[in-house]
Formats: structure tokens, C-alpha cells, sequence
């Protein structure tokens, strides 16, 4: 075994890029030197113990370098990131060197027993954990500061050494996900798996709620079509249908915490344990003692923070609200114009324009949506929270907050405020098919015609015939550098919650939303895809066990929108018409109605498991085996006694 | 160390007796020995290695055995079973035998380092798993069937032929104690370190939260006082009252999380690891296959549990509670005969008549509450539940659902379709104090008359001016032998949930129940703890970390609270003045705030952390040591190779 750790080390034949480090143009001889040499020092040095290359191209060495780690020490920093893997009883168990046998696929030849994206994520976690022993800054530059602990690459990010580290794609298993993925026209599941190997846990389990998602929806749309063929107007059936869609979207939540689970398990997420979490990179502040490791790194006080968070982002989010509530009576105003000038000169013309107002204050929305993203992560980013889950969730909050309030304002104004259901139907089709265009533009029609463009451009460099798959190394690694970087499934989770907002919270009104979703839904499968394998650097696979904050976002809305199509309903002149001789009586039923189903929807997520059954076994024998080995261990020691 | 475990071991003069096991009468000397046998038997050839020493009495041996253990054998049980000790640099950790000498008073000289309270705990455990090996059965009793694995104590419970086992009292401390807790009239909190050290965290917790819910209950109870003393009948002004309530409640429950947190990280028992749960001693089935553990043991299919579940318990709950209703309206018939009574004659006796009904129905309620209880317990029991946790959520659930309907549906009646006030607040006074005052006397003046009639039959007995401090053990034995089980925490806990809502629920009419509850719970405090000191049985200590699902179910009734409140307040004529010209404003104005009061709930729910700041840090604290410990194994490993 010595043997073959030290043979590995040093044989080059065996070097196989796994990730990328580009450094800036013009860093420093003495930088690069004390970085390699810590990347490659041994693991009882302080060093990460990985083996490194400069990339060699036709124009000479170009601050580029190759990472790349031997099988043991791939095996071994499996170990230390948690990886649970199957074992030869078809249970998932944390891997550790020491029972390597006891795996399945295991064999100490079969380099493929983790996945590229394994290997990746086990090199990113490496090189993160490299850390300063007593340097006290990095070689070369004085101002880039070091303390004992910290990270070497995230203080290289911070101070722009380091342009960007990113894993290289496998172009052969990439033709071969991205064939059986979108390449053919198929009706059938993606494969999900397979994109679990590729892009990572994170990454397969956003593709698996799109899917399972889309799914869901297609009850409501099939149940929805009628109404618009048939042009039904009765309420009674519109209740029916609100009654159904509340229920349902109860239910499809509940279900996809079991579904995830079962995914999660069977990728081994699951059981994972949670790792410390590090500062975020751009977490900064006084140098002090952190109580919690007892270790030196930058300490910001909480009172700080909370501070910036009250009294200027909490003020900056009101403001924001209050001019997207302006534009929204702006939009108003428009259409009255619009209305008015339909009256006066009745014409194609005229009754086309009645749609320009919704038209423009969707793009509008659209917009204001992104320019607040960027003022958000902005001031997420100035409250300089210490770890990547707190700021991750104030941003969550902030950008939902906004967006939920810019897209469905007017929709509730129109609906609670006017009473008019005529406009809020043509409102909802106009703000949802208008956001689906320009979304579908932005996220497929442009990576299409940027696909297209890269090719010509990446064929006219060349100056050859040679496909993808015959690219030397040098050559793949120049394309992927210039890609673009894929910032995190949180944009895509984003417009599914708005569109879950549009289908659900005024159901009884537009049946047919959910129609327009589900088509959506599709070609967003696919331009997800192709975004993924074609557009983007690959990015670095990242462990999750569950969508995190957005289930509850999700339930949140659908709560929300039990109250909102009660009311629209109590609201409807045929509910009305039921209550000939007293409108309190009418209220008094549709309240009792509201919370009832509230009370329903309570009880049946706490009455359907999370889990099912069989995982939940498989859990509790697992923890059942930790507690005997440890009860062994203890019995163990007794009888030495 | 080797040799003072031998020493321990043997010398008999270091014998404390901790637990009292009774056999029954008779039971056969082959079946004593055999037990005597396995619980001193080394660990290695699968006994208990505890000490056991029969009670010799006046009369001769009684079947009586006493249970002790050495100080080695109490601290390798310690870490057995996970117990969780300060160290000496005051932070909780799970204490380990190897790791001893870092723990705070820890010697080896000390005996004291495990609470009485505790070795008590331990030894239940121990004996618990003391487990069959090869036996197919009890010897001497064919009939009590034993398997591999199946606790040996259980089914000598089971079969009878164990008749109890319990831990003694110790009484010197529990002088110190009760003085120190009722013995004298005093303002300030219980001593509740002392209470868990010598009762457990079980019980400890109880004690606390009653203590919390007193102070909690204490700012309502002084804006309610004015309400009475005044006359106040000004609606704006109960408004304010159930506003404050609402507000108040939700904020109640959220710190006691918090305080519950404090305590029981004291306490160790928030770090302590879940123990695997092993079947209950109820539990019955043929003999399979567990597919968690893998070992033999009654197998019971979860399909039968649930059509007994969902074919017979859930039935008879119904009909129970259409009963509850059916003699809910038998009460308002008697009421309608009271106040025709009152109208005919009207003297002293018949207005003092007209409390006569409520009175009748308070007590009523409590006999029908106290029967339905029992059915619950044979039911639940029936349907046969593996885990005693399982068993336990589903009686609560049965006893919750009914007595909440029980005590509560004729106060709805009245509030809701009535709309009678005045006979809401007159019967929302006679079920409080009349309930009250049923429960002050089954649990304080009943115990202090049962204390005093054992008393003297104890002097009487012990013909002697001997106090309770000079008995010898064989006296105290016998003495304790004979005293009540304490059953647990449930029927306390369900006394103050329905308190808490008698106070909350119809808070705006009747503001005087918070004073009720206050003066209630403070003689409640003493009785309790009369109780635990004086009639019963030492009961084990149970380490737990919070309180359960009674968090959830005293959280599920102030949401209820909330739209109660709502619903009265817009009932009452002073806010029905304010919207003279449509009712329909009026409700749509009342649903408006009780859903923004509910929203407001929720969010405060959710922004108040569970646990302080500072216990949060020590947790973290905790997690990252054990991460470091594993990484540095990690390491050691790689850096051998």
C-alpha cells in the first residue's frame, strides 16, 4: 500500500486534469512556487498533497495549472468530505479507507469507483482547506494578509491572484448525458443519476423538482383545459376546481419531501453529516478569536450587522416595495388610457393595444426583478455575514419578498381592490405568458444563438475539421475558461416559485395557468439542459439532501393561496346568489370554509410522512448499527477491566 | 484500576442499596437463583454486574432484593447510557470512564459524582438490558417464554413474576429538599437543580414549566384585575386585553423553548444521544424478524395496528364525543330549568340554583374525563404499539382531542351559537374554579390526608417515637413498597393545558382566569411537590430534553385562541357600533386582523430562536470538536500510510 501511495505520487503517466487553477497574468515567480509547492506538500506538512501541472499550449505557459490527485488520495479525501456510497449490501454507508472492500464496485484498479464530479468536489474541498500555517501573507504580496488558518484560496480569490478555479468537463461522458438528456426527442424521465454523477447532487435535485413538478401540474391542466374549451363559467365548477388545486398542492408538496428523500438516499446525501461551515469568502472584519473554533480569523459583531441589516436594508427593501407599488398604479393608469382610447375609436388597432399595458408592465417587472437581484446580493453582501447559509437566506428573503410583491401586486389589487375578475384573467394570462417568453428568451432562445456564435468562433480558431472530442487538453481548457459561470440554482427555483404563485393563488379565475406551466415547464427542462452542457463551465458538484428554504416558499405560497382563492370565490356572483337574504352569512361560510381547509392542509402535512417507510427503516438500522458499535465499544473496554 | 474494580466487586461493606426489586409471592427458589445469577454475572458472559442482596427483615426473607453496584461499575454504566456531565472547564460533555479526570468534582474517592438520582437510572438501565442468551424460557416457568435478546426484566413484569421495581428514597436528602422546596413559606423559584438531581429531568422540567407558566400567566393576570375591580365593560378595552393576550401567549411559549433549552444544557440532557428504543413491555406479536436490528423478536403487522386504529379507536372516539355533546346538551336543558325556576320563584335558593347546573356539568365533565382516560389507555394499549414513544403520541392525541371537546364544547356553544355572553362568562368561572378546586382536592388535600393516616399507621406500626430519619432500611423498604406509583408527568401536564386554555380562549370575556390560574398554580406547586416528596414512590429519573409534543399542543391552542378572540370581539356590540352602516365591513374587517394577528404569530414564532445565543455558540462549540476529533483521525491515518 506505501508503495503504491508513493508510486502514484510521482509517476506522471498517471496525471489526470480534474480542475482548473488560472492565476492572473504577471503573478509573481516566488507566488506561484509557494503555491505549488504547498498543493503538492505532504498532508503532514500542512499541504494538500495534490498533484499539479502547468498547462502547456502553443503560446508557452500561461498562468494556467492542472490539478489532478492520485487514486489513494482520492480515496482518502473521499473519506475526510463524508462520502456515503453503496456497499456490497446494498447499503448506503459512509465510505472510509479502512472498509473500502466492504463497497460496491470497489476494487483497488477501478478508477472509476467515484465519479469526475466527486473527484472535483473532493479537490475543491482540499484546496479550500489549505490553510496558512505562519505565513503572514501571501509571498509576494504584502497587503494579501494571512493568519494561521486561513484559507490560501480564498485569500488568493479575494485579492485577484487567483482568477477563477473551476473542474474541466469530460467532453465523452458529456456527449453521452447530454444525448440521453435532451439530444433526442423522447417522452420518458431525465436521467436523473446520471446528472447526479456529472453536475453534482444540488444541480440533479433542482432537474428532479422541475420534472417532478411538471408532473404534478399536469393533473390541474387536464382538469383546467376544459374549462377553457368549453368556456365553463359556472362557479360551482370553478370551486371545484379551487377546492382540487388547494388540496393537490398540499399534497404534491408533502410527496416531494418523500420523493426527495428517496433520491437523497439513493445518492447518499442523505446520511451525509453536515460539515463545519467556514466564513463565506468575503466574510471580513477584525482579526480576533472565533469562540466557537478558538482559532484566529475575522470577527464582525453581530450588533454590527444587525444594524446594517434594520436600518438600511430593512428601509431599502420598504423603499423598493413602495416604488414597485407606484410603477404597479402607473400600469393603471395605462390601462385606463388604454381603455379609454379603445372607447373613442373602436379599432384592431385599439382592441390590440388594450394588451400593450400588461405587456409592458410585465417586461417592466421583469426588469425591475433583475436590477433588485443585483441591489440585493449587493447589500446581503455589505451586512457581511460570516457564513454562505445566512447570506444565502437573507437574500432569499429579500428577493422574494420583492418578487413576490412586484409580480402579484397588481393581480391582487385587481382582484381585492377592483373586483374585476374579467381583467384579472386577461392580467394574469398577459403578466404569465410575458414572463415565460422573456424567461424562455433569456435562458434558452440567447444560450442557443451564444452556442452558435462559440462554435463558429471556436471552428474558425481551429482551423479545422476536428470535432469536440478530438480538442487537445490545451484547447478544451482555453474554451472552458472563457465560458460562463453557472451562479447556483437559485434564478431557476425562483421562476418556478412565481409560476407556482401564478397557477395557484388565482386558480379558480385562469385554469388554464396551469397549462400554459406545464408548457413551460418542458422546453424549461430542455434549455436548462442545454444551458448546463453547453453554455456554462462545468460547475463544481456541491452534496445538498433537500431544495432547502424553497419548500417552505412553496408552502408558504400555498397557504396563501387557500386564503386568496377562498375569497375569490365568496366573491364570484354565483356563491352570491346562494346567500339571497344575508352577505354575512356568505362571508361568515366562505371564513369557515378558509380554515377548515387551512385546518386540512395542516394535518395532512403533519399527518404524511417525510420519509417513506422503507428509508425511514434504513435509517433507523443505520443508526441502530452506530449505537451497537458503540455500545461494542464500550462493552469492549468494560471487559478489559 | 484492575484491582479496586475486584475490590468493589466483593467487599460487601461498600454496598448501597439503590433499587428494590420485589418477586412475587412464592416465586420458585430455581427462578430466584437463576436471576441472582445473571444480574451479578460479569458483562462478558452477558450479565449485569451489579450487586444484589436479599432484605432480611423481621419476618424472614421477604422476596425483597436490594440493588447496588460499585463506583466503577456506576461510571462505566454512566457512559453506557450517555450521560452528559460538566467538565472542568465548564463546558457538557458525554462523560467517558477513560476521560474521567477531566469532569468538574470528578475523584476517584468521590462517590458523589453520579447523582443518587442517576446510579439509580443506570442500574434501571442495566437491568433493562440485561438480556436472554440461550434460555427459551424462565426457569421454573414454562410458560414465560424467552428468545435471544428479549430483556429478561420485561417479561418477568410481564408474566408477574417481578412484582415491581423501584429506586428508594434517600432520606436525608429528601429532608434537605422538601424543606428547601414546600417546607416553608417562601417567595423565589423552586430549587430546581436539586429537584432534577434527586427526580430527574422528567420531572424537573415539569416542575419548571408549571413554575415559567405562573410567572408567564402573572402580567395577565394583573391587567385583568382592573376589568373586574372597575366593572370595565368598554369593548375597546377588552380589545386591547386580547390583543395583549394573543401577543403575550405566542411570546410565552417561544421563551420557554429557550428556557427550556438553558435547563436542560445544564442538565446535559439537550447533548445527550437519542438511545435506540426498544419495544415496550406491552408489546406482543409472533415471533420474527426485526429488519432493523435483525434479531428475533415479536413481530406485530403495521396494517392490523392500523385497522385498529382507524376501524375501532377512531369510532369510539367519535361516539365518545358525541356523547361529550349529547350530555352537553342534556346540561343547557338543565340550565333552561334553572332560569325557569329563578323566573317563577324568585328567592336566595333559586338564584343560588341557577350555579347548580354548571356545577353539575364541571363535575361531570371531570368524572367523564377521568373514565375516557382509562378507556384511551386500554384502547391505545390494544391497538398495540411497538415503541413506547408511538404509544404515548397516540394516547395524548386520544385524551387531547376529547377532553379539549369535553371542557370546551359547551363554552363554543355558548359563545358561538347562543351569542350569550353573560352565560359565557358565568360558565367559563363555575367550569374553571369548580375544576380547579376538583383538582386541588384529588391531588393536594387527598395526598395531605393520605400522609397523615400512613403516618400514623407508621407510628403505630413501628411502636416507637422514632422519626422517619431513624428507620432502619428493612422499615423504610416496606414502607416504600407500599406507596403509590407516580404515573408520569401527563395528567400535570394535561391539567395546565387545559388551564391554559380556559384563559386564553375566551380571554376577552372573562379577563378574572388568568388571576384563577395564577393563584391555582401557585397552591398547585405546593401539592405537586408534597406528591412527588411524600405519597408516592421514588419514580426513575428520565433524562429528557424539552417537553414534547405538549410544546405542540399548547402552541395549537393559542392559534385556536386567536380566532376565538377574534370572533368575540367582533360579536360584541361596541365594535359591531363601529361599523353602523354594513355588516359585511365588520367581518371582513375582524377576518382581516385575525389573519394578520395569525401571520404575526407565525413570523414571531419563527424569528425568535429556539435556543439563546449563547447556548447556540456552546452547541457549535460541541459540533466542531467532534468534526475536528474525526478529522484528525482522518489525518492520523493518512499520515501513517
Amino acid at each position: 500500500l506505501v508503495e503504491s501511495w508513493s508510486f502514484l505520487d510521482t509517476v506522471e503517466s498517471n496525471f489526470r486534469p480534474l480542475v482548473v487553477i488560472e492565476l492572473g497574468k504577471g503573478t509573481k515567480e516566488e507566488t506561484i512556487e509557494w503555491l505549488t509547492k504547498r498543493i503538492v506538500d505532504k498532508k503532514a506538512n500542512g499541504g494538500a498533497q495534490l498533484l499539479i501541472k502547468p498547462l502547456v499550449t502553443e503560446n508557452g505557459v500561461e498562468n494556467i495549472y492542472l490539478v489532478g490527485a492520485s487514486h489513494l488520495r482520492l480515496l482518502l479525501g473521499a473519506e475526510t468530505v463524508g462520502l456515503v456510497k453503496e456497499c456490497n449490501d446494498n447499503s448506503m454507508r459512509t465510505f472510509t479507507y479502512s472498509s473500502r472492500k466492504t463497497f460496491k464496485h470497489f476494487a483497488d484498479d477501478n478508477h472509476n469507483f467515484l465519479t469526475m464530479g466527486e473527484c472535483q468536489y473532493i479537490i475543491k474541498h482540499e484546496l479550500e482547506n489549505l490553510r496558512a500555517k505562519n505565513e503572514k501573507m501571501i509571498p509576494g504580496y504584502p497587503q494579501a494578509k494571512l493568519y494561521p488558518g486561513k484559507s490560501i484560496v480564498r485569500r488568493l480569490l479575494t485579492s485577484g491572484i487567483l482568477v477563477q478555479i473551476f473542474p474541466l468537463h469530460d467532453r465523452e461522458e458529456l456527449k453521452k448525458l447530454s444525448h440521453s438528456w435532451y439530444g433526442r426527442v423522447k417522452v420518458g424521465y431525465q436521467p436523473l443519476d446520471d446528472i447526479r454523477c456529472y453536475f453534482g447532487e444540488t444541480i440533479a435535485l433542482y432537474f428532479g423538482f422541475l420534472e417532478y413538478f411538471t408532473f404534478a401540474l399536469i393533473p390541474m391542466a387536464v382538469i383546467g383545459i376544459p374549462y377553457y374549451v368549453f368556456a365553463w363559467e359556472d362557479y360551482d365548477k370553478y370551486v371545484m376546481f379551487a377546492t382540487f388545486n388547494l388540496l393537490w398542492s398540499t399534497v404534491i408538496l408533502e410527496v416531494w419531501k418523500r420523493i426527495c428523500a428517496i433520491l437523497t438516499y439513493r445518492w447518499g446525501t442523505l446520511l451525509m453529516k453536515r460539515q463545519f461551515e467556514e466564513p463565506r469568502p468575503g466574510f471580513h472584519g477584525v482579526l480576533g478569536i472565533n469562540p466557537v473554533t478558538g482559532r484566529e480569523e475575522p470577527v464582525y459583531s453581530s450588533i454590527k450587522r444587525q444594524l446594517r441589516i434594520y436600518l438600511v436594508s430593512l428601509p431599502f427593501v420598504c423603499l423598493c416595495l413602495y416604488f414597485s407599488l407606484y410603477v404597479m398604479m402607473i400600469y393603471f393608469d395605462l390601462e385606463q388610457w388604454a381603455l379609454d382610447y379603445h372607447k373613442e375609436n373602436e379599432s384592431n388597432f385599439s382592441s390590440l393595444m388594450l394588451y400593450v399595458p400588461s405587456i409592458i408592465y410585465a417586461v417592466v417587472i421583469e426588469i425591475m426583478n433583475r436590477i433588485y437581484r443585483y441591489a440585493a446580493e449587493f447589500l446581503t453582501s455589505w451586512e457581511n455575514h460570516r457564513l454562505e447559509s445566512s447570506y444565502q437566506n437573507h437574500l432569499i428573503l429579500k428577493v422574494l419578498v420583492f418578487n413576490f410583491l412586484n409580480c402579484f401586486a397588481s393581480l391582487f389589487y385587481i382582484a381585492f381592490v377592483l373586483f374585476d375578475m374579467k381583467l384579472l384573467r386577461q392580467s394574469l394570462a398577459t403578466l404569465l405568458i410575458t414572463s415565460q417568453i422573456l424567461n424562455q428568451f433569456a435562458e434558452s432562445l440567447l444560450p442557443y444563438w451564444l452556442q452558435k456564435r462559440y462554435n463558429r468562433r471556436m471552428k474558425k480558431r481551429m482551423c479545422s475539421k476536428k470535432t469536440d472530442m478530438d480538442l487537445s487538453l490545451a484547447e478544451q481548457v482555453n474554451m472552458e475558461k472563457e465560458m460562463g459561470t453557472y451562479l447556483g440554482t437559485f434564478d431557476d427555483y425562483l421562476e418556478l416559485f412565481l409560476q407556482f404563485g401564478y397557477v395557484s393563488l388565482f386558480s379558480c379565475v385562469y385554469p388554464l395557468a396551469a397549462v400554459f406551466a406545464v408548457l413551460n415547464n418542458i422546453t424549461e427542462i430542455y434549455s436548462d439542459a442545454l444551458k448546463m452542457c453547453r453554455v456554462y463551465k462545468r460547475p463544481f458538484a456541491e452534496p445538498t439532501a433537500n431544495i432547502g428554504v424553497w419548500q417552505l416558499a412553496f408552502e408558504t405560497m400555498s397557504v396563501i393561496s387557500v386564503v386568496t382563492n377562498c375569497i375569490l370565490i365568496g366573491m364570484s356572483p354565483q356563491v352570491d346568489a346562494l346567500f339571497p337574504d344575508s352577505k354575512m352569512d356568505l362571508v361568515l361560510t366562505v371564513a369557515f370554509v378558509e380554515h377548515l381547509l387551512l385546518a386540512i392542509k395542516f394535518i395532512m402535512a403533519f399527518v404524511i410522512p417525510d420519509k417513506p417507510r422503507d428509508i425511514q427503516m434504513k435509517l433507523a438500522k443505520l443508526e441502530f448499527e452506530s449505537l451497537e458499535a458503540l455500545k461494542q465499544q464500550v462493552r469492549a473496554f468494560q471487559m478489559q477491566l
